[in-house]
């Protein structure tokens, strides 16, 4: 399975990323890139994406960007993030891009950036950080038919 | 308003917290308990509430009991947040309680324990601390009939 | 060794803390009280004890609540630090006490409260986060005569 | 006073940076470099920078990016810090290199890297974010003679 293949398992059999329409646009070994188009259920009351969302998608490139980085059977899982919310999360969509700052036997270390999409260009609307603790991947299994 | 009517008003009217199914539980000033059920959208793949929609939580009881300390007309928005994860976070409901440890003219902070109900009784499974800071509440209208 | 000697040992052989001045208050499995008394190289320019300082006083609470809960021969060392300043940081004494959230075979996670003592009574001035990871502990020699 | 001036005034005239050897390498609005080298007061038990001592240059480094980048009357104070460990701090001097990614008028954010010297080139030992308030400048005397 390639990263981008693991990536986009992950991605879609789960639960809240499967609900929410988390797209992977990219991925490869300590690098994923993801997107999230605005939809009415992923926003807070003012019409911008909700810091939980936001938060979720940048949580969810961390680990993705960090499992990738990870030997085969291998799965990592967050410790802690800390997310800076540096402008509203307005826009169609928003990205995140996660890449490794370290990938050790038992932890890696994830910075993520998360851009809207305005009609002046890209924005970066938050910055995290995430620790993440490696763990054996449990069995996943494909959807069936 | 009392606090709970504004948390409830705020949290009902919110794209993501209502499409979630957030419910308030109990809403004083610089106090607020949120509970959340869980439903297959807010998973991630092993079964558990995704680290998003628990961060999500934890940064909507924040600004909840954030903005219940301030001065009608006012409203905390999230500058940072930092989860630590310290257990999956299982169970049929978790539970997030907010206090505020520091309300100010222009910031504010806020501690969050995040608790899942499991059959041996509750466990906190994440603890959250949040910054905010204090802006002028746009004007919010109750959803029409 | 208990863990007071244990803390008190690993707190004045070292040259940040020994230099500082850091006194061990108190400690247990999980618990550890250090105390670190005004003086002026510790300031920042406005009188106040200097960020970097109470960070570094509750880094060292961190380590040592985590250590003293942990197998002999096993020691804990910082991931990451996240630090709330809640106050000024003057007074004549600040006090930092550190409680494990966690304790795991690799990971730690350990919640401190940093005092500052005022004629008006003691005052929370910050609280701080820390996820430490667990390492054998490399051979500590007691300073000779 | 240009940004390098203010920012060598308020580093040498202060408590802790002032005892501890911080020399301020580079200074325009918005980005600061800051040094420390190598001395035993600031070290652990292993012999590597005291975590506590990464973080206090990582917050000095913070507040004065932050404040280079203000209106002259404007300073930055630190509302919180959190600091990623990612290697040993070994080698004989650190440096922290620090740039706002957001100036507000009442909240700016800055991101630090913070390297070590090794034998082997420059290694990034440790990164941080900080959260910090604008407040009106006290009187900063300078020393008289």
């Amino acid at each position: 399975m390639t990263p981008l293949q693991l990536v986009r398992q992950v991605t879609a059999i789960t639960g809240f990323t499967h609900a929410a329409g988390v797209e992977v646009l990219a991925a490869e070994p300590g690098k994923v890139e993801l997107g999230l188009a605005r939809k009415p259920e992923l926003l807070q009351f003012n019409g911008y994406f909700h810091g939980g969302v936001v938060s979720g998608l940048a949580d969810h490139a961390a680990g993705a960007a960090a499992t990738t980085a990870l030997p085969a059977g291998k799965i990592a899982v967050t410790v802690d993030l800390h997310v800076n919310f540096l402008a509203p999360a307005s826009g169609d969509r928003i990205v995140a891009r996660a890449s490794t700052l370290q990938v050790g036997n038992t932890i890696c270390v994830v910075s993520v950036a998360v851009e809207t999409e305005t009609t002046s260009g890209p924005r970066v609307c938050a910055v995290a950080n995430a620790v993440l603790r490696v763990v054996d991947m449990p069995s996943v299994q494909t959807p069936g038919p």
